[in-house]
């Protein structure tokens, strides 16, 4: 099944289209992507008409044109028989927004076996039903809720698979856009009748070009899909990541009032997880953790050429002394460890600051180069760090408080990184009046984290990638 | 030692103050003062003069008042003499900036304890060296950095004490004013020598009126005072939170650099900690969200009566699926239990909702209430549920995204929970269009979280301080 014209059609068609409420879904998805996207979009209307100045044709078939993609917001039952129409007329994909099918169960359950018969029969690509669908830009974006309302994330390498609409919108979209993390493709796969996270995990890492993560939540696998998932997960060349939700007894119960799925034993599942190198994060903070290190440095781009992080072996900069107490103390819980250094290489690194620094710094591990710094003194530093083979990558712990540094810093630190190409992982402060700083480092693939741990983490998620890496490479795997 | 006018002076003097550097500490704090807070503030430079209209005083002696603060960021060898002249003077409070004691060892070393022989002598309440000082609203801010360049906290109940002047500012600073965690005072406490963790902790408990949490950052206790410590947070009224950096190998090698000293047995003072009731997060960010939740349900304030949450049964309420699935994953974890719905109530339950809602909606524990809510079905049901005896708190998760919701409905909710007063607890996302709802919840005393998992442990520690209260009223210690 070919599921590309699901994310990239030319033209769609939109059934469900409300003229007398302007905040049915339809209706939303109808206007958004006419005025807010590059797809080509039809209404369709039983009486015709117009809305908002978009012509809206009686049936599918007096369309202008075959359309790529149908997005469906009518109910259950009328819903099918626009599935018939898409075999009759050979549209390749649907998208089915409304609910009333397995997730109802009795009836639903029916009325869903029935669509999987006609979809597959005749090789429709069909998300949902009971989902938001697929946000693809800059071409189609079917969620059903005003654009003001919610946060788009930007542009990158993250593809992103939700069991859960608003898992997907809230906790992912909006914390993609605080983190600066970039999707390719979103997609809400719903009661996943037909397209399931194992069909999309293969489109993305066979198909899409965009796409070097991919990234799911999920409630469970569907039924008898685990091994297939898994082994598409073994032949893929992206980072895959799975986070579940519905693992504890509490969420057990929970999922079943939502979309009648187990994620089962928690146990086996974290272990075949494991086996087959899907990385698994322990919470949703260090999921996020993982995907913004992976897009800014992915696999694809590689911006700082092929060498990778191997041993964990870091040096930590720093302008507070307290700031490096705590990011020792969390390199041993991920595996990291910093350098040590020289007698020579701490006289060296005294003689590079500025005389009043140099009195009162610390160069062991963390390195605390105290208030006194300036920005030269930081770029020497890192210029430094950088041409010490043994360290494999830089975490500098950035206050821009004292006012002998800069609002250049961000540009001059890129500078230094992008002749060097050492991995250089940054940590700033959250807060709006140094976004111009961080947006220097990032623009320069420089991934900034707003805490001590993530930025730790960070490291330690591009370690498991290289591990991950190389026993994909060697074909070892735990069947 | 009284504290008092180190926090509270009427009036106060800065040593240290360049005519020739805008940016040295001592001139940015006597420009700070003057203009941006209460206190009386006076300048010395040895060559009288003035700075922005600021007299300039040649020396302590002639100053128009025996102020009740002097601020000294000289050299380390000149800062004994002012010692010595607040002695002499009576002046009965000092702040030292500077480094060049203990932490540098050596001459250091026997600077500090002359030091601490005059202070003690003559009950001179020194902070410091070494440390940043107090930013003690709306009097005193010996800060001496830029106000432009960092975030400064909300007033409030807690009363921060730090012994990294970095972590303070950054660490706390910036992600209080994000939590909107209000301060009562702040406090650097540097190396130490005189007013330490333990006189502090006294000072906020017996004599400060407007704490009743007391927060610190440590990395050790001053030498045998732990027991001290200890003792003090036994008998503290406030609720007492400790957390602790440089507590692993890494860190401790950190530590050395820093400020010279060590956790220790991590083991043993974690044991200790449990045994006098302070509380000891496990991560930063659970510190933050404890801070966020007692201070706006503070013990002094009680917004919503005696009544405290014991047993830690919940009611989950949420408008998607998959956030109600992902807060049910965390309530094991965090020792809280939903209540069981009987039938009977989930009638009641299905007859309030809208008739569109009603149908798809789940009334399960979580509660499902969908994206077809209109504000006055979620006013119904938490007035609903607040009815409901065996529901101690109500885990609110709203998503402001589905079009029917208003942007009334924070004041909306706050209007039924002040009238019910039943504790309650938000999530929603962080996003800035949405400060209006999320203002209106907090003006009203509901906390609001923007992860599940921080609602979740914003529960948990209420559980956990109504534990303490019932222990420490019992007297039941593990000495």
């Amino acid at each position: 099944m070919n599921l590309e014209k699901l994310f990239k059609p030319s033209s769609m068609a939109v059934v469900g289209v409300s003229k007398s409420n302007p905040l049915s879904p339809g209706r939303i998805i109808l206007v958004k992507n006419q005025f807010e996207m590059n797809v080509k979009v039809h209404g369709i209307h039983p009486k015709g008409g117009e809305i908002e100045g978009i012509p809206l044709y009686e049936k599918l078939d007096e369309l202008p044109e075959i359309p790529d993609l149908l997005v469906i917001a009518v109910s259950a039952e009328d819903t099918l028989e626009y599935i018939q129409q898409c075999a009759d007329l050979k549209i390749p994909a649907a998208i089915i927004i409304g609910g009333g099918f397995a997730e109802i169960g009795g009836e639903g359950m029916k009325r869903q076996e029935k669509l999987e018969k006609l979809a597959f029969d005749n090789d429709i690509a069909v998300l949902g039903p009971n989902c938001i669908g697929v946000y693809a830009p800059p071409l189609v974006d079917t969620i059903f809720l005003p654009t003001e309302r919610i946060t788009r994330p930007p542009k990158g390498s993250v593809a992103l698979i939700s069991q859960s609409g608003g898992v997907l919108i809230d906790q992912f979209f909006v914390k993609f856009k605080e983190r600066n993390i970039g999707v390719s493709t979103a997609v809400s796969i719903g009661n996943r009748a037909v397209v399931d996270e194992t069909m999309l995990l293969e489109y993305f890492s066979k198909v899409d070009k965009e796409t070097s993560n991919i990234a799911f939540y999920l409630e469970g696998f569907k039924d008898k899909r685990a091994r297939d998932f898994l082994k598409a997960a073994k032949e893929s060349e992206d980072t895959v990541i799975a986070f579940f939700g519905g693992i504890t007894e509490q969420g057990r119960i929970a999922t079943q009032s939502h979309t009648a799925s187990l994620a089962g034993n928690s146990k086996i599942l974290f272990g075949a997880l494991k086996q087959y190198h899907v990385i698994h994060p322990h919470s949703e903070r260090e999921l996020l953790t993982y995907l913004k290190v992976y897009d800014v440095l992915s696999q694809k781009k590689q911006p700082f050429g092929q060498k990778r992080i191997v041993y964990g072996n870091v040096a930590i900069l720093s302008v507070s002394g307290g700031h490096g107490v705590i990011c020792s103390d969390m390199l041993q819980k991920y595996g990291l460890t910093p350098v040590r250094f020289t007698e020579e290489e701490k006289k060296q690194m005294h003689d590079i600051l500025n005389p009043v620094a140099r009195e009162i710094a610390s160069f062991n591990n963390p390195i605390d180069l105290t208030g006194s710094v300036l920005d030269r003194d930081i770029e020497n530093m890192i210029s430094f760090l950088s041409d010490i083979e043994r360290i494999e990558c830089i975490i500098l712990l950035l206050l821009p408080y004292p006012p002998n540094i800069s609002f250049q810093i961000g540009r001059r630190i890129a500078n230094v990184v992008v002749s060097k190409k050492k991995p250089i992982i940054a940590f700033l402060p959250y807060v709006e009046k140094y976004s111009l700083i961080i947006e220097s480092l990032e623009l320069s693939n420089i991934p900034v984290f707003h805490e001590i741990k993530e930025a730790v983490q960070a490291v330690a998620a591009l370690k498991l990638r290289t591990r991950i890496y190389n026993l994909k490479k060697n074909n070892i795997f735990w069947e």
